[in-house]
């Protein structure tokens, strides 16, 4: 699958202990685990990892309805967090909003876990763009 | 200073390698260096990191300019980005174009660093919000 | 209603056509309908009035959460366009993510409506601030 | 010049009296006059007007870039109200961060002018699309 493969690629992602939970047409799930090299100075959540798992989510619910050949590289997003995160995971659920031909604008959803409940701690909107090669950007 | 002793705190800035390279009244200014930790699928730095310097260094700009017992929380932030990011270093430089009295809007571009030339790779707009203490939110 | 009251107070609404369709706690829509003086280039909806009701409803969604004698302000919004917009009415439809005790999360979704379809044209998310005065944003 | 023959066909701009008062490579200046029909419940410009014009100088600067036969879109923007506007006239001042072939990166500040006086009140961020025909959004 073309976007597990293209998802294991990503260092960062490794770097973040970030897992793609599902990918089906248009839609992405990613989850994370706590550990204290994502914290902010309190001991929570970093807005910049919430960020990163919300923008990538974008990127690759996009990328799953994209044609073969194209990548997904963000324009650009924005996201708002709801409350500070204190849990044990992340999720970020991301969904296409339009698909254009090249572009595709997509909301995605970052829910904080905790045993069997799962509250809205950021959201975000995403712009990305279906690119043939890097340097097209 | 509060700023780095709340910056050194904040173990996602650590797993990032970035460092607090300047902050002085409504400014500031972070650093981190390529790693094949900080990649997406092509090897470039991943839009994440661009984003989560970005933020931080709005909220540390923000910091800079608050009262006593207050800390700063991105209540939100927008990012573009103008290009992909190859290079060996990353700058973000965050500027308070705002002060209110709880209530900060910050700017912040991201530029890439090689050998002596800097080139803007992102740029952002931040809300940072003034709490007492983090349940505030 | 306090909401009423002061939406019929905004000259730009009136300008605008705009009517306060719905309100109840942390939802909020507004229609419009299709006029020459509201369009682009090309006829359209231009996207400043599509921003403008997607805004306003944001504001009057948190509004309808307030404490007496505060007033909402936009600190912020973004905004997507999904696509181009011909039809004969605009409705924005908002509803509050989250509500602190002075900001609000909101999301505002902007729909086309041609006789009995809704097509959603633009996504928009808003941070507004109770305010109890206007000099104190 | 294809510029000002855009700007003179949205019917929008006329309705907010605005003008455009000057456009060259990348940059674009839009003007407008306090009126009562573009306030808020306050009497001061409503933040929708203030968003309408940014977005617009946005869509300029990038258009004055653009090839033959291609307009402006906005795809999204964003954009931050840092003071409330109370005074005699509105400047939205756009300029192009990066152009892409097709996509169109720019800042974009409105300030309020007050005799000599200029205030920066807004901040936005936009990314613009050249597009050869409206239904190829």
């Amino acid at each position: 699958m073309k976007e597990q493969k293209g998802f294991s690629k990503q260092g960062f992602m490794n770097t973040l202990g970030a897992t793609l939970e599902s990918i089906c047409r248009g839609k992405c799930e990613i989850i994370l685990s706590y550990d204290s090299k994502l914290t902010q100075q309190h001991g929570l959540f970093h807005g910049g990892v919430i960020a990163a798992i919300a923008d990538n989510s974008a990127g690759f619910a996009a990328y799953s309805l994209m044609e073969e050949n194209y990548q997904p590289l963000s324009i650009e997003f924005k996201i708002n967090f709801l409350s500070t995160a204190k849990g044990e995971k992340l999720k970020a659920k991301a969904e296409v909003l339009n698909a254009g031909k090249r572009i595709f604008h997509v909301r995605s959803d970052v829910f904080l876990l905790n045993e069997d409940q799962e509250q809205l701690v950021a959201s975000a909107l995403a712009t990305i763009k279906a690119t043939r090669t890097v340097s097209e950007l």
